[in-house]
């Protein structure tokens, strides 16, 4: 059997389950064909029927996230119908009924599978057992994987930066469990960006020589100094006590995104941040609502994004002639 | 800042949060507008794409309600997208997240929020803090209110009786704890019926100096005598408890409307209820499905008058050129 | 008051609750009409408008199972809404309030019922209390009554089989529990198969009297000796227990369908399953996906005999000149 690849025969994207050897052009392409569905101010989301008669099987381990709903919403502004299933799949792995719950997904012609899993390698397994002309793509896998969040990611920057190469990036925070530093990892690797940087303490820094690209700190003052993007991670609580830091207090001392702190960056630094936050504590309120804070147009690039990738797996199958 | 107003600057609907305040003319063309979406006996639901390319958010704290269903259809016979989300808001409150769940989803283009929460304050908390072309529905918050409820009243009245003038209404059992009453009192207020009462056990009667324009009954024989409209509510086995009625076969006994009570009212009097109903306890079966009962119409109306609600707000908006 | 009949006054279908009593031409019309819903290998689901208007509450008393998916998609592909209800009616069968809910929805315009209970009576309860234009179908009861799988298991057959009368069907497994089980026994009687074999131990064999027509075995391979089909039945742990088997690996050797055992039957037989599979159980993986199975097949079907059979009884609904 062949390796595992998210392409088709002919080098395009059939599904999209890492950003991890994704080229540069394929990624300009892709931020290319979001902004088409990103409305002009005023204007209502774009819609159209593109995606008309095409059934997307959105599969959620938890009852309601802002990723499904953007999914969702990505799916039927396209036209397309959109099946709501809450199954933990891996809680099925045992013997191959993962597989069957799909097949018989599959049977009634679900064509795309969106997949949140909290379990490693899910999402491939499901795309290397699918028909030829089904796509899947992940919707977060684990701590590994966030290919959609890393790609509204950049996008939200390319609107701001209006490119990669001169930039100074840093990735703040719990950086060791997070599917989204990994993503943002690959894309800003890929995409070129001047300089990254993963800044986190030491407890919360991923594995030497995971990242090799990226500069580490282990202060966030050093850290962000002279940055043009800060993006902040969500930490959790028993991450903190990982890395010694008794509460969310003390790590907002430490650790959290001051406007003070942030004065440290360039002048025009973007602050980003995955959602949902944790006000006071990785991230201040006021400069989560400040005027350098771009999260919610990460969301919003976030439904553009999901609209562009739905958009290109299908056209991609059309254009393969596999018309199921 | 301006103290909240459910209104825009031009006095158009824009939040439907309470009814407290509204005026009898705008709560009429409401309702003439509701009766547009009635169809009449024998055709299809009533369907329209007014609300194409709108996004309603219906955010609810249960599971399934019947309010949820209402909204839902409504939403849908409009042609709107409508996003399911059972989230409870008020558990979120804590620091601002509530906002930050909501304008998650305004970044994703919901246009109008649903928001059923048993938090007091919290739809309004919303409305205050949402983009300006964006609308929010109250479905019920707390006992505090219920405007759609209402309105569907009113509807519901005016259908059987053509007026509200000459009329006698009595709002009967836990009008304490209500919110179905508070919006009924508002509505009926505003209307100008011509005798409002509020018929309940002592404990389960207002505060004094609340619904001050009603008369207070505290029996159930006097409180329906000669009335027009007999409007029975759900009582809790708590709330029977604390009205020192040990069990629901004697709140029936005492507080049940049944076939022999109804006999005071006018004979041509109908029974509302807001449901569910519970059976033998508040209302006795061969009322609720005797000739007087218009409990079944009452629920059609409520799908009518929240698609009058989502049309009116909606095309307040477009008035207002906030487009997006 | 006239006995229940699925049928209306022209005998046409209204609901469908049961096989029971389907006549060979009735079922056959509604095989003939499926086919019409299974795309042509390469192409995209049928879709129609033909349900247009219509509302379907799709009322299951689990969050998420195959069936629902079902009927889910084939209302939105006839173009219906479809209105997903988590409720457990049953529970709320105390006093009429399975009613009252089932009328809330009526009056919100809900055309059709689809409903999943565990509790025998309650589809054929609700069907007896809808209004004239609302039709009410099983998608499971208890363990007497799966309908639209008969059907679905009828029309695999057809496709591979051509017909019916020269066949040699066996039913082997937990019989005596089994909803799919009775609704193939009803639907093979009246289509006539050839010989009609149920297969089970002793403990999961229906009591004497009930499946007349059936030939019992009571070892597998007796049973499926020179079988054209071989439907097995999903088996659950604590029937195992009751036929004092002690575990999955026993079960699987006593009354598994192997490969080996396969070979008994005719060369050409096929394999169904209603799903989902206990891999390794009552089916050994290596026939489940082998060349003889079909049980992708049957999910397929079950699409397209779903959506044949809403446009059936809303089609009679037109000609009954029911046209709320």
């Amino acid at each position: 059997m062949l390796p595992f690849s998210q392409y088709d025969a002919a080098g395009r994207l059939r599904h999209l389950i890492t950003l991890d050897g994704m080229s540069r052009d394929q990624i300009l392409e892709l931020l290319e064909r979001s902004r088409h569905y990103l409305a002009p101010n005023g204007a209502m989301p774009i819609r159209t029927r593109a995606l008309e008669g095409i059934t997307i099987g959105n599969i959620f381990n938890e009852p309601s996230t802002r990723t499904r709903s953007s999914f969702e919403l990505a799916g039927r502004r396209l036209g397309a119908d959109v099946l709501n299933l809450e199954i933990q799949l891996s809680s099925r792995v045992k013997g191959e009924t993962v597989i069957d719950t799909i097949q018989t997904l599959e049977s009634m012609a679900v064509d795309v599978f969106v997949i949140r899993d909290a379990e490693p390698g899910v999402t491939q397994f499901v795309a290397e057992n699918v028909y030829d002309h089904v796509s899947v793509l992940s919707a977060g896998e684990a701590h590994l994987s966030h290919p959609t969040q890393g790609l509204l990611d950049a996008l939200t920057i390319l609107q701001y930066k209006g490119g990669f190469r001169d930039l100074v990036v840093a990735v703040v925070g719990d950086v060791k469990h997070s599917r989204v530093a990994r993503s943002a990892y690959q894309v800003f690797s890929a995409l070129g960006v001047g300089e990254l940087r993963i800044v986190a303490p030491d407890a919360l820094m991923p594995n030497a020589g995971e990242m090799p690209q990226a500069a580490r700190f282990s202060s966030i003052e050093e850290g962000i100094a002279h940055c043009d993007v800060v993006m902040m991670l969500r930490v959790q609580k028993e991450r903190m006590t990982q890395a010694s830091i008794p509460d969310s207090a003390e790590y907002h001392a430490r650790w959290g995104l001051t406007k003070i702190r942030l004065g440290l960056a360039r002048p025009d630094a973007i602050v980003m941040h995955p959602g949902p936050i944790n006000r006071e504590v990785e991230i201040a309120s006021e400069v989560a609502d400040g005027p350098r804070s771009v999260i919610r147009e990460q969301v919003t690039n976030g439904v553009a994004v999901r609209m562009a990738i739905l958009e290109t797996v299908i056209g991609n199958r059309r254009l393969r002639g596999d018309h199921r």
